[in-house]
């Protein structure tokens, strides 16, 4: 162990060994501090032990051989299972978890953690498992800023970008459930794209190349919608709703003409349409945030 | 005008004036072809005027006035308004549709073309309107390999990406479709993550920087995921689909909890529950395709 890695070195636990707290655990490994870990059923994480890491027999054992506790779970309901007996283990440790749920149950954690005296981050991974620990990978936290700086040290080995987004512990959920929505709205329309292309006869493979230009295109494109989107007003000069839906349509009964699920794409062409009714047709895409936030 | 510019210059119509219809005239008198345009209603493309576009009185006209047509309209509905009574003008010349419609619809073109002995093409934009023209510019074509050959030096205009799928005048079509299922279905989930922070407090423009880099990812395993599609395989390592579901529930709720239309997220997550229900409850979110080919 060199003399930079005694220095910052940190016991650390995490609870809760899925692919994510594996891949957690392992960051910790590789940046040289003590890890204890937990995990409700056996068997899982034995390359962890392997690798030097220590498995608790208990949620306190590991508790106690740490200064920081990271958790990532299923969700909430599985962190409260977990946690909620072992308050006064915690006492004194940062107890960080980096399991995903909603803002709202992030903030009623903070509640019980605050009615604790316990010093409390609320985080979200904001990366797959094999960018856990590179320079590019981005975690989000929310809570006090004492906390953080106590355990920052210890939660740089989880990547590079490891953002403290302010004191309000409902924060790192709101942005990653945002994030999230994009995502997996985004990874539904990925996996119907391959389930239309096929009944068209075109393997999946093939379509790949060209979504990559759509993906490249829609990133260019965010920041201005954004613009749109918190301005407002909702410019249809390159592209109008009406022309826009037409094209969703013609998607809609491609899907529906090959027998495939078509629930999603109903639902996003009667929000374009609702905007539309409106009075939105000649405006852009954005124009559907409106009938986003007035459900029919 | 250059010598090369007089080589390749073909006089070519351009039928529709809209927002697209007027970036690909554009691209045509930026390449140095004279150009001929027509629009429905009056007013619109002036600026091509003004570049030395000639405005045809009617479609007949603008027709007679080319070697190659080309049309981009809202949909094929309109392009059969439009092209119907005009057959025996096309005749001869290279008819290139560059309208967005169903594999199926531009089949029952191609058959009309077929009956009316014309040279057909059908093709579709892959871009949006700024990218028109550029080296990166995708555009897709189907139809006879000869009416590609003829008409090939005056589509190059359009950008640098122009490819000729096959003879099948559907292929076009049919990649448009699934490219487009994805982009309209991550055009969704961006508008309503913009809803969703906002109503958390946050501004559109913040959440920004940290959706590219989701883009970024979502670019980064579909390959993978086309692989999993095309095999019929979904191994669940990195991530499972219990958990996957739990985050989209997650997003689910929280929209709920803010009063936002949850109609797409209700239907992505209920497509997912069917196919855990189905036992890839252990896969990865690629299984999904199975429960979008067997509809509720
Ligand atoms: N995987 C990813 O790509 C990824 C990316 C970003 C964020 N995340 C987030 O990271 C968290 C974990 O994800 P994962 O991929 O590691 O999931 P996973 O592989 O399904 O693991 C789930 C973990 O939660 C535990 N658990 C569930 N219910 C429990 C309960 N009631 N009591 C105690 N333990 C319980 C499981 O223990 P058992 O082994 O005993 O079942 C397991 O350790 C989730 O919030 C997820 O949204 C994951
Ligand atoms: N804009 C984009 O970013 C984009 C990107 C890729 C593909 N596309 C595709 O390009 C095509 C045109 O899109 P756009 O953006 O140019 O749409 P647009 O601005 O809405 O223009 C629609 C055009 O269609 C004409 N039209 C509609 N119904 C007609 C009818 N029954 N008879 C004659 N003309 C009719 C309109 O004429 P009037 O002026 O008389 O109404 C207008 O010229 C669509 O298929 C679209 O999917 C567009």
């Amino acid at each position: 162990m060199t003399a930079a890695a005694t220095h910052t070195s940190t016991p650390v636990a995490v609870l809760g060994l899925g692919a994510m707290g594996q891949a957690i655990a392992g960051a910790f490994l590789a940046a040289g501090h003590p890890t204890t870990v937990w995990n409700r059923s056996p068997g899982k994480g034995e390359q962890l032990v392997e690798r030097g890491a220590v498995r608790a027999g208990s949620v306190g054992e590991a508790v106690r051989a740490s200064e920081v506790v990271v958790v990532c779970l299923l969700d909430q309901t599985a962190s409260r299972a977990v946690l909620d007996p072992y308050a006064a283990d915690l006492r004194g440790r940062v107890l960080v978890d980096l399991t995903s749920d909603t803002p709202q149950r992030a903030r009623e954690a903070a509640a019980w953690a605050e009615k604790e005296g316990l010093d409390y981050l609320d985080g979200a991974m904001m990366v797959n498992v094999p960018m856990v620990g590179t320079p590019e990978a981005l975690v989000f936290l929310g809570g006090s800023a004492d906390a953080y700086e106590r355990s920052r040290p210890t939660l740089a080995a989880l990547g590079g970008q490891v953002t403290h987004l302010g004191a309000d512990h409902g924060l790192a959920a709101a942005y990653d459930l945002a994030v999230l929505d994009f995502f997996w709205t985004s990874m539904s329309g990925l996996v119907h794209a391959f389930a239309l292309a096929q009944a068209e006869g075109i393997k999946a493979a093939d379509l790949v190349p060209y979504l990559n230009g759509n993906g490249g295109l829609l990133a260019s494109i965010a920041p201005a919608m954004a613009a749109d989107a918190d301005g407002g007003r909702y410019p249809g000069d390159a592209d109008n709703l009406v022309m826009d839906t037409a094209g969703v349509t013609h998607v809609l009964h491609a899907a529906e003409h090959h027998g495939l699920d078509a629930s999603a794409l109903r639902a996003v062409k009667s929000v374009a349409d609702r905007a539309i009714a409106r009075g939105h047709g000649a405006d852009g895409w954005t124009a559907t945030i409106e009938a986003v936030r007035s459900p029919a």
